[in-house]
């Protein structure tokens, strides 16, 4: 199959590609490198070194034989877009290009509104332009779990039934996101199931939870091939940061009451999803919901499992508060059956799986930079104006703030 | 009380600022003028001459001895926003500075974007200017009932219980919004949502139904503080249009089977419900809804009632093609009640009002432009390119479709 990967330059996107690849189909990235660029902006580094794409690309035909194709640009620019889909003319589209950072996007008004202008304006021209080029184009676009937020009924697969009044209807289930960033995919999801409506389109919208790992099957093969991995206070996810906080003697960070629970999945598992997501296309016009994650976890039994399983001494720091507006002890149950019908076998959350993360951050362990793991991102404070870029990820420099917000905050990106 | 009325220019925001005056507050209006580049984009007039702001302003303090402020400048310009905010200081804002058409919404990937844009960034702008200068500033932001589509069960206002596998909760009402303008307004739904929750704002969103109607105790003091009346294709709503097209001889356009029903409410119950709902604010962190109408209709029963009531023969157009993608036919039964229990005494829909709407019309038929009563935007064509300029609102000239596509539209924009 023809398989166009948006964001292929990510720490998703980019094993996706490879795993797209080597299962024999024919895969082109593209991406603007955004991503790098607020690593620049926020003074943050993947902990794992990563290559530049075409010296990616290169070395998977290399190693592989097959070819990766590379359109550099911007969703936002509608002329790229159109013309990524008249060049490559995929059969399926795997949609990771958005900026994917809760506390990213609420760093002050302008990241806000960059991020949902980013992600939604990207998302229409590309829905316009399989409209216009192929509307037979199957959309894989990525959500989150965090669209829900944490209702007090079961979470379903995108839509509810329910019976009101003595009548019944089958309705998108109601969406309470935390972030003007999980706002934003709540947006994509209504922007994409009306498209689907009026035009035909076919597209599954997966729900991914917190994606936690860093090697696949095909990173490994290597170590030009590895992808990101993010432990910074604004783009690095839970499990991950963790396990580089225990690895660098840090007191593992909980919020709150650490009570948040979230679905949770291997990055094995979010290759094989979407596999399966693009060999099993929804039908013209229709627009469907795969819950993707295969384990829910609170934020502190994680935090738990890693002290659990790491051999030194780990802290888990106390009643921090809590920089997120959001439930610390709340009821959390969410379906997640489609994926499984379709054969996913999941690589569930082990010890060995921690060991690994553990492994890779000692392995990497003087790239830590113990300064970039707390955030200055705190949902209550509306920032109106330009933050300097040493009160993002950073704590300004001999302030009194510089050792306590470090080990205040912590990370539930998805 | 101090109430900026931003889009003070519109066809609403303007009685509702006279209005406002009226009653003793003290009003400002922001607007940046662009519905008048609509009209000039689109080649149409409102059917009501208009006077430019600065004359309105001036006229109404001659009127009624009170002077309206005015700022002008763009809500997607933050700078401009946050000084409005400082300089007038306002205790309420009442929100209309919103592209409002779904036609215009659907001309053409351009006009998606641009309205969901305009749209959502305005407000996002507004949320952080407010939270950073007076978070106790109430929002009152025009929604629209189309934001909830056509379910098959009961309306609720806003927000709906649900029991679920035993549970039960109060949650955001599904949305099922039918252009991408009604999208852009259920994004800003979710955003506010948003921001009351995590800064403490309050915020009413007037999800509002179809508004027919052009004179207001206020604007019938002197021809020069007119409001606007559309009837072309992108602008103009269901009830105007079908009066003008009854004074012009045409055919009343009814969308395929015409069983799409609607809430509507009178010009003047605007304006109420807008000092309803600035009289009585939400607490601190409170969004609530209130559904804005005060009758439903379906477009056929309309069509008939305008038929009716025209002392001259009409002819009810049947069977066009229905442009937009929806139900014809459907079960629509949504709760209004929140209003009335403020101590809305609505002006119900009685041939004296559509008598009066029809003698507006007949007073301005020289103005009437048969051409532009058409729309040449279809729900089901995605453009991706711009369109030329004579494709929207006004045929082709010499084209066969120029007599033909004039009949075959109508509009429900709301």
């Amino acid at each position: 199959m023809r398989i166009l990967v948006l964001g292929g330059d990510g720490y998703l996107g980019w094993p996706t590609a490879l795993h797209l690849s080597r299962r024999g189909n024919a895969v082109a990235i593209a991406d603007n490198f955004v991503r790098r660029q607020y690593d620049a902006e926020l003074g943050v580094d993947s902990l794992v070194p990563i290559s530049h794409m075409r010296r990616r690309i290169d070395l998977w035909e290399e190693v592989s034989g097959m070819r990766i194709d590379l359109f550099v640009g911007d969703l936002t620019d509608a002329e790229f877009v159109e013309r990524c889909l008249r060049e490559f003319r995929p059969e399926a589209i795997v949609h990771f290009a958005e900026q994917r950072s809760a506390p990213y996007s609420m760093i002050d008004r302008r990241h806000a509104v960059y991020t949902q202008v980013n992600n939604v304006v990207g998302t229409l021209n590309l829905l316009y332009a399989i409209a216009a080029i192929d509307p037979a184009i199957h959309l894989v676009k990525l959500g989150t779990m965090g669209e829900y937020g944490t209702p007090n009924i079961d979470i379903e697969e995108g839509f509810i039934e329910i019976t009101h009044r003595g009548r019944t209807d089958v309705l998108p289930y109601p969406k309470q996101p935390g972030s003007f960033y999980h706002l934003s995919k709540v947006h994509d999801s209504h922007n994409i199931m009306f498209a689907c409506k009026i035009w035909g389109l076919r597209s599954t919208d997966l729900n991914q939870g917190i994606v936690y790992g860093q090697e696949t099957d095909e990173t490994v093969l290597h170590p030009g091939l590895a992808t990101r991995f993010d432990y910074d206070g604004v783009f690095g996810t839970v499990l991950n940061r963790f396990c580089v906080q225990a690895v660098a003697g840090l007191p593992l960070t909980v919020y709150g009451k650490g009570g948040q629970t979230r679905g949770m999945l291997d990055i094995r598992d979010t290759l094989a999803c979407i596999e399966l997501a693009v060999q099993n296309p929804p039908a013209e016009g229709e627009y469907r919901v795969f819950n993707q994650f295969t384990e829910s976890y609170s934020v502190r039994q994680l935090a738990e499992l890693v002290s659990d399983t790491y051999p030194g001494r780990v802290e888990i720091a106390d009643s921090f508060e809590n920089p997120r507006v959001e439930q610390e002890d709340h009821y959390y149950r969410a379906a997640h059956t489609k994926l499984l019908d379709l054969g996913l076998v999941p690589h569930l959350l082990s010890s060995a799986t921690i060991s690994s993360i553990l492994a890779l951050a000692e392995r990497h362990r003087d790239r830590i930079d113990p300064n970039v793991i707390g955030t200055g991102v705190d949902w209550r404070r509306p920032k109106t104006v330009e933050s300097p870029v040493n009160a993002v990820g950073r704590p300004p420099s001999g302030s009194s703030e510089s050792r306590g917000r470090g080990a205040e905050i912590d990370s539930v990106n998805r």
